[in-house]
């Protein structure tokens, strides 16, 4: 199958699953719900779960395992949750998400808060819900999930790159580790819970994993060239935010040239990881090439 | 065994599993760390924990059971992440919380928010790490914690509150509805939850949920009465400040009388569930009790 072809096909099915495993927004107290799904509704690639999807057929081949569509729906769940609340006005303070008002702008500051962390709750009852006849992949995904977005990865990511914001300066180290963290781990994370649904080896699986390191990594760097050299239109969040909010990032740091240089080799680097694995690598390798090439 | 004692023993299991079973404050990031013990270690009765312990303790007799204590730290995650949450100036904005500082006054907002997000994505982890080798008991703690603190009921209730709180009133309802999702979802969670790994039946586990249900409204009732008459130093939190926030309460739509007969009905009614059910009773009859007649 075309590369588009397939692209389109898991962006249809993880619209679907958002309609399908969250809450209607009738559901009491409607506002809560309503936000919730404003958010999630708002666009974005999708990309976190179509890895998770990608990774899950590439191993599953034609054997019959569990679905990974809820697991595909629980990933994007916590990523619109760390997007809501680092858009509060007390950490990156944006107006703009996916070119329309972010949560706290749209409803107000009380019902991002409760958003977001109804978004993360969510993403574990799903897990719950829909692995509980496969409870130990089920227990398996909540430990990975968990992990990505806890307090030494995904939240400790934005806390360093909050200190770092406030001391002014970020070492490269400093950097490497706030995108490994704050970027890479969810991305990770997408990979190996599809592994693991897929029912991948333990070795493929880690091989994934650290394919998805390098390309969260990769992404975090174009995003903040896209930040540096893109217009609010096109990237339908607030240009040029980070430099004004003295923020560390790739280019500040490295200049465009060096930091393109360093998103292409870390997406080299995935793309042949991603090759030497068993089964049909072609779509998971195309989608981490456009990554480091997309524009917006 | 006397009723102090035991809930003496049960409170030393309870510190020395937030000291096992929480990251150490030198992890990196330092400063979420710290906020995560700053918020946990505040002292709190930890009557979540100890329900889920001594419900545990109810079902497993001499049976071997899988240790209750991850669990029951777990909880209280969850239950301190809401307070820090919702003391948070853009939901009830409060400076005191158990004597101390809250979060945001001794850290920082952003920290609030990071600090709240850790402790709720650490109680799912902290169970997927615990009960892996129990996957079927690890699925459903995951679930009954994850709807105990979800849209509908945790978060629900807080949003139904703001909401009422915005319009000014609400009605005897409304009410009940807050209380039942914002306090009692998470005292019958405990309940539920030691119930489960105790190796309860399946009614047994329900009748301790419903006194759970009755328990915590007439918790919600105490304090809303404790809130109009008790002293900021007897609470450790600002005194009278539901009354100046325009909050709906108990005592303000029944009044302390009928706040009071109120409460009591629904502890007998707990009270003589808990009797009802086999094995040793006593001590969660008595921590019923007296979780109604407390002054603080």
């Amino acid at each position: 199958m075309e590369y588009k072809e397939s692209f389109t096909r898991y962006s249809r099915r993880v619209e679907e699953g958002l309609r399908r495993f969250l809450p209607a927004t009738d559901t009491r107290p409607a506002r809560i719900h309503e936000a919730m799904r404003y958010s999630l509704e708002s666009g974005g690639k999708r990309l976190r779960p179509i890895l998770l999807l990608a990774a899950a057929d590439l191993f599953a081949g034609d054997r019959k395992r569990p679905d990974a569509l809820p697991a595909a729906i629980a990933i994007e769940c916590v990523h619109t949750y760390s997007l809501i609340h680092d858009d509060l006005p007390c950490m990156d303070d944006d107006d703009l998400r996916r070119g329309r008002p972010t949560v706290h702008r749209a409803y107000d500051e009380a019902t991002a808060v409760l958003a977001g962390d109804a978004l993360l709750t969510h993403a574990f009852a799903l897990i719950a819900e829909s692995y509980a006849s496969e409870s130990v992949l089920g227990i398996e995904l909540v430990r990975e999930l968990s992990r990505a977005a806890g307090s030494t990865r995904l939240i400790g990511g934005q806390m360093e790159d909050l200190m770092a914001e406030q001391e002014g300066r970020a070492t490269a180290d400093q950097l490497e580790l706030i995108h490994a963290n704050k970027t890479a781990a969810m991305i990770e994370a997408s990979l190996a819970m599809g592994a693991r649904i897929g029912g991948a080896d333990d070795s493929s699986r880690e091989f994934l994993r650290s394919a998805g390191h390098d390309l969260g990594v990769a992404f975090q760097i174009v995003d903040d060239i896209l930040d540096a050299t893109g217009s609010t239109a096109s990237l339908g969040k607030t240009a040029g935010k980070d430099a004004r909010d003295g923020k560390a990032t790739f280019v500040g740091l490295h200049g465009i040239d060096r930091s393109r240089s360093i998103a292409e080799s870390r997406t080299s680097a995935a793309m042949a990881t991603i090759r030497g694995l068993p089964g049909d690598t072609e779509f998971l390798a195309e989608i981490a090439h456009r990554m480091a090439r997309r524009d917006a």
